[in-house]
């Protein structure tokens, strides 16, 4: 189709991930070293989204640690001091490798590039966009509440706007939210408002589902009216296809990345999205991994794959196709561990890739008991 | 083929399994009830195999729990006071449902049946068959040497020979062997004879793996000479290929399942079994559903489905598919759970049910890091 | 004091504390052997409160566990089916004996005795009083109800008048109320008043702040119009005491179990009580150990010792004497198991006995922040 | 006593012991403060020792954390890369902060003092003295042999000497040894020679034991003929009355800090230890407050503390003082934080203060099943 090949040389942005293996929470020698050789440019990084191996609940300090270490190494690397990069770039990390899943990390590079003809790419053509992020400052007392859901939604549509993406076209958005600590939640319970929750696992609960209700609200995909503060945790049946949110003490805000295929971005990488109904459905996943040409479970082929992220829930009626689980009542172990556990084995064996993010904690984000696969592979 | 048919009436024994949902480790309500209504019939029973709600660990008592329910039930069922069924049946219980895995116990029973023709099975029909047999009682300075191995095998020989099961045909032996606990543990430290170790984790390895070993020697797996008590836990390329083994506090002796395919046996129900090569394999599992006509994964239809056993261990070296895990490393949730609860994942979503039997501690029970996966399904 | 002596045989109660070690939850041995050699009377028996195994949490099973061996060993002693007692003594166990604890049951009996001058007790003299009541059948809706608060009141008061105990004189009110599982409490979710919490873990919290407003109702120790569900873990001022209340999935309904020094009742038991500010508060525990003749830290004497219960609780303000504590924060170990490890090993060092019952979850159970003990003495 | 003034000014080295808390592992504000408003010198810093967040086992990232954090505060005060420092002071830090122990850490200072008469302490006078040395390398398989008995002791001659310190002087010797994660270790064992052990908590005991017969071999605690690697872990009976060992992955020598009474040392603060026989037993820690006169339980005034440390094991025969723990049983908590727990919170009680350094593993360090205590006080 000549006709449709650009006359002049075409100005895109083209957006790269970089996974790398996580051998202990600051271990970022790998990152260090392509910082050094050139092969990655700090400037470039827009956002870093990763596993670490901590437990993923109130305490744990590994999301923070691997963030120190890699605004560290992102100093040392240019001589700037960490705070640039903090105000920057969200890092978004999510505890806990239960099972057989890999501690790893994933650095998003937005570069621009001109394209001459004949290698440039149709019109229409789409590439992987990624937009970012922040929200204002969350006080603990805006937590679950209608204040974090406004905050977010503004924050997921000035992402949206920036990489191009409309509605339609997002694939995946995902958020950080802060999660205060024991300490500072009881100094907040005598504040002039008091928090949406005293307990801090159900204050970690009630910020991701207020995150998930503004990705919601910004993507159009429920009605306005329904999605209000009151209707946390409460109206399940309401729910976002591609909002994925993590919460942790190391954030003040709410972080924005928002994923998608857009005009503008050079073609090369491609992301496919989809809802689980529970925790044993794969059909998402296939269908995802259809869609991108890669071979999976029982003789999967993770070659081309570049990221693969999950959102997983416990069902909260205590059972999976007729049958009881015990997630729930187990005293040892966080229903969130169990579960990503769980569901994490699943997306690894169909992927045949253990280095898969795997976020439990879905309260709105797929359907209840479900949750959400997105994946990112390189063109076949 | 009217010269196979049987002229006269055919005695035979018929192996039947009920797999029982479990709400609490006592719940044997609906047991009882069948009991009761003359469904069931106690003196039938030849052998009770479940996964209940603990850890899984030394203190699990979740699997005494429910052994004790259970003949509390015969007891009140029969009159006939408890020991008379807890020296017979063997109750082989293994703790922990971790991720989407469901507490359940299987209960099997072995009834004679007289067989007139023309329903009769055709010369050379086969059916499942059970073999059960306890070994020698087991003092703790035998756990994990030589004797464990010896007496493991002996029983085995004894379970396959009275249930006319050949060496070629079996698809699954469960053993379940004696675990002391710390206390016991330090005072025959100061016995004529020291444990094999004295860290009780790992003397439950110990045992674990001189039951594989007892297995592989009746069933002739490995050469006899390598099969010794010094290659335990060391020599991690010899493993049975049908061996199932647990270990609890709750038990004194090796009790032996030995489960086939066998002539003399009505035929109604067949089982299958295939090793693992790691965690994500699910080859194995497939195989076994295409042989028993099971429609797996992604739309799997479990109705006929009777039993699914599995043994899994993380890999010792850390990886799989070149990626670390960090299931050894873990100091807040045993490796043992973690591989539970992401195996089980796999089986469940392969199968489409998540009572399946998951055990961890899968030493010499398939392939390092691998394990092995057996399946009961009612004929098509 | 000869004017003081009674003039005709003196009709008495008698209670009688056993302390039985418990070396795993269905360790009743030594228990049966008492009632098989007659020391011990089965229908004499009117309470037991022990210390099991298990973490003391919803999934803690080893309460169901000791309670099914103990009416299992009374049956087969007496003949009489495990239901005769079942439903007449209160079996309170309560999980968890982490750090120094150790594992037991206390056996309270009471036995009719008669007295002959000289040896009979002078006018006035008073001993160890136990009363008993179980409060009416309590729906999960019930759970953290007025409904709680008054049905436990009334058994408080039933179990005083019934050992003729005034409120000035109870030491110590024991309750066990019902705790859902997680499974039972997603069901009662959908019914007609849904349940108070649908969090099992706040659920419980909720069930033993309304029994413990229940002791303070019964005994007058705050206003009634104070003692209301609106005020259960709000108003953490408000306190009983000598309330202990644990909850646990295998009760229905709340038993109660209450101690103090009463007339009518022969001396030979003393026991003592006080409430403790925080966890590191031992002047509560040295007093009653003065007020026993117990040798107390750091030479601790124990012989005459024959239970201790203590009650505790992590402060909620994440600080003990101006330092911060992590146990609000832990994902990995609870909240609970933290408290119990930390003042039961307070407790057992100034005792110098480690066979101590040990309950978190101190709901209005001593001042906020801390909690309380009593101790129970052979008189010196 | 005009005779022992000086009579000209006396050159001494001074030292001092400041005590942070710690909200999070990377929560060094207010070491920070203190570096950039100069009440602390970066150059003056020779040892900082703490107890951080996390669980104190293989995969406790906390230690690591706040290394880094107070590495980048010295760099970002100074200038000078984060190397010079890492290099120069031990970091040594547990985790496990259980029960009602609360996050901290000491960081220890020596700076060079002249002082001139009359304010001169008398000949003979001592002060506390601060001795630190690193031992040369540990491979893997140095780990728990011999080399780190004899590197361990040489560092430890080394640091007395550096600080002046005769054997009968040391109070207390905090060792940190390297422990090596399971990925690690999988890799070692192919090694030309194998690790000690393959089990990861247990080459961390191994280790640990190591340190501590070097301490001993050093000081002359035991016959160099038994302080062999042979008998670590084995002959129980030989232990260190001062060592202190913690291990962890972020280490890769041996890093000693030994602290006494010395002259050349200026007044100000004293230090006082004792071993304990047991987890219940506070004689010692008794004896050490009333040596350096603080009030102690019950009614603890620990104005003047500045730093306490325990060491602590559960007593390997599963029992103490005649009744049964269950420490050793639980596959749900590490044996390490039950003690922990345990025993910190009978230290801080008899304090009157939290933050206190508890760290499990005691392995040779006090008399088995017990332990040591060491305190460190402003002079009265």
């Amino acid at each position: 189709m000549p006709e449709a090949e650009p006359k002049t040389p075409l100005a895109q942005r083209s957006a790269d991930v970089r996974r790398y293996a996580l051998s202990a929470p600051d271990d970022v020698a790998a990152f260090a070293a392509d910082l050094a050789a050139g092969r990655l440019d700090a400037h470039a990084i827009v956002a870093v989204i990763g596993k670490t191996h901590g437990n993923g609940l109130v305490n744990d300090y590994t999301r923070g640690h691997l963030t120190l270490a890699l605004l560290t190494a992102l100093s040392d690397a240019t001589g700037l001091p960490r705070r640039t990069f903090q105000e920057r770039i969200p890092f978004i990390f999510s505890g806990g490798v239960e099972g057989v899943l890999s501690p790893h990390f994933c650095v998003f590079t937005v570069t621009d590039v001109t394209v001459k003809a004949p290698g440039a790419p149709a019109a229409g053509a789409r590439g992987l966009a990624v937009g970012v992020a922040h929200s204002t400052p969350m006080a603990i007392a805006d937590i679950g509440r209608e204040r974090q859901i406004a905050a977010t939604a503004d924050a997921v549509t000035e992402a949206m706007v920036s990489a191009g993406l409309k509605p339609a076209d997002v694939a995946f958005v995902q958020v950080k939210g802060p999660a205060p600590s024991g300490a500072a939640l009881a100094q907040a319970a005598d504040g002039a408002e008091p928090p949406a929750s005293t307990d801090p696992n159900r204050l970690m609960a009630l910020g991701r589902a207020a995150c998930a209700f503004g990705v919601a609200r910004a993507l159009g995909e429920a009605p306005t009216h329904r999605l209000v503060a009151s209707a946390l945790l409460r109206d399940r049946d309401i729910f976002s296809r591609v909002a994925s949110v993590s919460a942790g003490v190391e954030v003040g805000l709410n972080e924005v990345v928002a994923l998608g295929m857009a005009e503008g971005w050079a073609p090369g990488l491609t992301i496919a999205s989809a809802p689980s109904a529970d925790a044993l459905d794969v059909r998402g996943l296939l269908a995802c991994c259809a869609a991108l040409g890669l071979a999976a479970w029982p003789e999967a082929r993770p070659e081309r794959l570049r990221a693969a992220f999950v959102k997983a829930e416990p069902s909260r009626d205590g059972s999976i196709r007729g049958r009881a689980h015990m997630m729930l009542d187990d005293g040892d172990i966080s229903a969130q561990r169990h579960i990503r556990a769980a569901v994490g084995a699943v997306a690894a064996a169909a992927l045949g890739d253990t280095a898969v993010f795997v976020s439990g904690g879905a309260e709105h984000q797929g359907p209840e008991g479900g949750g959400l696969v997105a994946v990112i592979a390189e063109n076949d």
